[in-house]
C-alpha cells in the first residue's frame, strides 16, 4: 500500500518514475493519498528511491510537514524544469514516466512534454484507485473515527433540529461543529427539505425547512480520510403510504448491506437494490455506492456497469434512494467497512425520525 | 461577454461549437460561468445556436433550474456518445471544436476523440479568461454585494474574537455565518495565528490561538460570485518593530491599490510591491493579487511574469504580505474594482487591531 504498493506497481509496468500534479484549487487526491500534502505542487515517486516534492515558495513550509522528507521550493512555471533537473541530478532514467491520465490535463501535459520530450507516459489513474481501493489498518482506524465524528455531528443536529428554520441554517450547524472540531467537510452538506428532496445534489437554501420528508447527506474529513451517512427524517405527520415507502427503503438499504460478501460483484448488489425497489426502481435515479477514502467518490464502484467486486478492506457506501420530482426524495446511506463481513460504520439509528 | 462574448470568438477562430466538461467534484467554472449549473455535465455552446446542457439523470432538475433552456439526461458514460448525436441531429458542422485544455484531463479527451474522430480541437482555456476577466455591470453588482457580504461576516467574527480559543473555532465561525446567510465559501477560510501566520495557506488548527500577529483570509461566494478579504489582527501587545512592520506593509497596500492605472502593466504593480518592501522583498512570497469572479483566482495575475494589463471593469486582489518561518507572518488584502480608477470593494478597517 502506499508508496511502497505504488512501487511495486511500478516494478511490474516498468516505470521509471510516477509524477503527480495538484495544480489547485482542489487538492490532486494522489499526492494527498502518498504524501498527506495539501498544496499545489508535484510528488515524484521514483521506482527505487524516495518521493520528492515540488512546491512553490508560499506552500514551502507547509510542505515540509508532508510525508516527504525531500522537498525543494520552485516557482510554479518551472514546476517541471525543476523536476527534470532533480531527475537528471539523482541519475534516475526517464523513458517511462507514470502519471494519471484523470487529472492531467492537456496543458499540463503539454507543459510536461517540453522537458520531458523523449518520454513515455503511461496511465496509472486506475492503477492508483486500485491501491487506494483496499484500506490499510491505519487508514480503517482513520476511517472509522472519521465515521464516529460524523454520526455525533448529526445527531446533535438531529436534536436541535426543531431550532431550525432554514435548510442553511442546520447545514451551517453541520459545518460549524465540523471545523470547530478542527475536521474538515467531506463534501458540502445537503439538507434538502419536501420537494427539494428530490434532487439529490441539492443546495440547502435559505428557504424555510418544508414539511415532509427531510433528507441530510452529510461527512466530515478526519486527517483526510472521509465519512458519508445520509439520513431522512420527516417534518410533521408523516402518512400511512409515506411510512410504507421509508420502511421499503431501509429494508432494502439493510439487506443491500447484508448482501455485501467477499468477491461478490458490486452491479449485483446495484441490481438487488434495483429489483428489491420493484415499481420505484425509475425514482431510483444514481447508484448504489461508492469507495470512500481520501476521497469522498473513489472505488469500488456499486453502479449497473461496475466491474469492481467486494473485497476484505474495501470502505464503501450503501444508498439506496427514491425521488420523485417536484415532490419529495428519500435516501439511506451507511459508510461499511467489508471485513470477512459487511460492518456499518456509520451507526446512527435509520428509524424514521418525527420532527 | 457571457455566451454571446465566446460566439464571437468562436466567429474569428471558426469554431463549430466550444463543449465545455464538468467532471466533478469542483464545478468546472466556465460552466458555472456561461450557464450557472454546478452539478456534472457538458455544456455545448454552437456558435449560431443557443447552447445546451447534458447531465446525470440524478442531476436533471437542478440542471433545468440553470440559464440554459435546453437540457437532457443522459448516464456519465454516454456524456459524449450523446452530444454527437445531438450535433448530428441538428446539423451542426463538428470540424472545428473548442475546448479549454487547461480542465480537459487527458483520459476525458481520449474518451472525446472517440466520439469526435476527425475534429480539430482548438484551446480556447485563455479566450475564456480573457472573456471571464471583463465584468459586466451585472457581475460588478453580485462582486459588490459578494464583498459586502464578506466584509459583514469578517467584522462579525473579529467583534467577537475575544471568545474564540482555537483558530479552528474562528474559521468555523466564518463559515457558518455564511452558511446561515444561504452563501457558500470562495476558499476554506485561514485563521494563522503567530507563527501559523507565515504559512500563507495554513489550515486552522485545534491548538490555542497564538499571540502575535493573527492573519485571517476569507471570502464568500454569492450567486457564484467571490469575494477574498484578508486583515491581519494583534492579539497581545505589539512590539514598537511590529506596529512599524505593519504600517510599512499597510501604506505598501494602499499605495499599489492608488497605482493601478488604465492599461498599467499588472507585473509592474508586483514590481512597486516589491521595491518598496525593500529589505523584507524576500519575505513576500507570493504574487500581489489576482483576478476574482466566479473563480477565486482567475485573471489578471499581478505577479512578477506577468503579461496582464489592467482595464476597465476588472476585479482583482492586491494583498501584499511577509513571512518569517517559524515567526509571524503578516498579509494585507482588499478586492479591488478598476472603473476609471481603482475602488476597494472590501471596507473594512485596515488600521492594526489590538485584540
Amino acid at each position: 500500500m502506499g508508496i511502497s504498493g505504488l512501487q511495486s506497481i511500478m516494478e511490474d509496468k516498468n516505470i521509471d518514475f510516477s509524477l503527480f500534479y495538484s495544480s489547485g484549487p482542489v487538492p490532486n487526491p494522489n499526492v494527498v493519498y502518498f504524501s498527506g500534502y495539501k498544496g499545489t505542487g508535484i510528488l515524484v515517486v521514483p521506482r527505487k528511491r524516495k518521493p520528492f516534492l515540488i512546491a512553490p515558495k508560499m506552500e514551502f513550509e507547509r510542505a515540509k510537514k508532508s510525508m516527504v522528507k525531500n522537498v525543494s521550493s520552485m516557482e510554479k512555471k518551472r514546476f517541471f524544469d525543476s523536476v527534470r533537473e532533480t531527475i537528471a541530478k539523482s541519475g534516475i532514467k526517464a523513458k517511462n514516466i507514470g502519471i494519471d491520465k484523470s487529472s492531467f490535463t492537456l496543458n499540463a501535459y503539454s507543459n510536461f512534454k517540453k522537458q520531458f520530450k523523449k518520454i513515455k507516459a503511461k496511465d496509472i489513474a486506475v492503477d492508483c484507485l486500485k491501491l487506494r481501493e483496499i484500506k490499510t489498518g491505519e487508514e480503517i482506524k482513520l476511517l472509522k473515527k472519521s465515521c464516529r465524528y460524523a454520526d455525533k455531528i448529526l445527531q446533535n443536529l438531529i436534536k436541535n433540529f426543531k431550532g431550525f428554520r432554514k435548510e442553511s441554517e442546520a447545514a451551517a450547524f453541520l459545518e460549524y461543529e465540523t471545523k470547530k472540531k478542527g475536521l474538515e467537510l467531506s463534501f458540502s452538506p445537503i439538507v434538502a427539505s419536501g420537494s427539494n428532496g428530490s434532487m439529490p445534489h441539492h443546495e440547502p437554501s435559505g428557504q424555510k425547512i418544508k414539511k415532509g420528508f427531510c433528507v441530510i447527506d452529510f461527512g466530515v474529513k478526519h486527517k483526510n480520510y472521509c465519512s458519508d451517512i445520509t439520513r431522512t427524517i420527516y417534518v410533521g405527520k408523516p402518512s400511512k403510504p409515506e411510512k410504507e415507502i421509508y420502511s421499503k427503503l431501509l429494508a432494502i438499504q439493510n439487506d443491500a448491506i447484508n448482501q455485501a460478501g467477499l468477491n461478490k460483484k458490486c452491479s449485483e448488489l446495484y441490481d438487488f437494490a434495483v429489483k428489491s425497489l420493484g415499481k420505484y426502481s425509475k425514482n431510483f435515479t444514481h447508484g448504489l455506492g461508492h469507495g470512500v477514502g481520501v476521497e469522498i467518490h473513489e472505488m469500488p464502484n456499486l453502479t449497473l456497469n461496475s466491474k469492481d467486486k467486494i473485497r476484505d478492506n474495501m470502505v464503501f457506501t450503501i444508498e439506496p434512494g427514491v425521488y420523485f420530482p417536484g415532490k419529495l426524495g428519500i435516501r439511506i446511506e451507511d459508510t461499511v467497512l467489508f471485513r470477512g463481513k459487511p460492518i456499518a460504520l456509520t451507526k446512527t439509528s435509520k428509524d424514521l425520525l418525527i420532527i
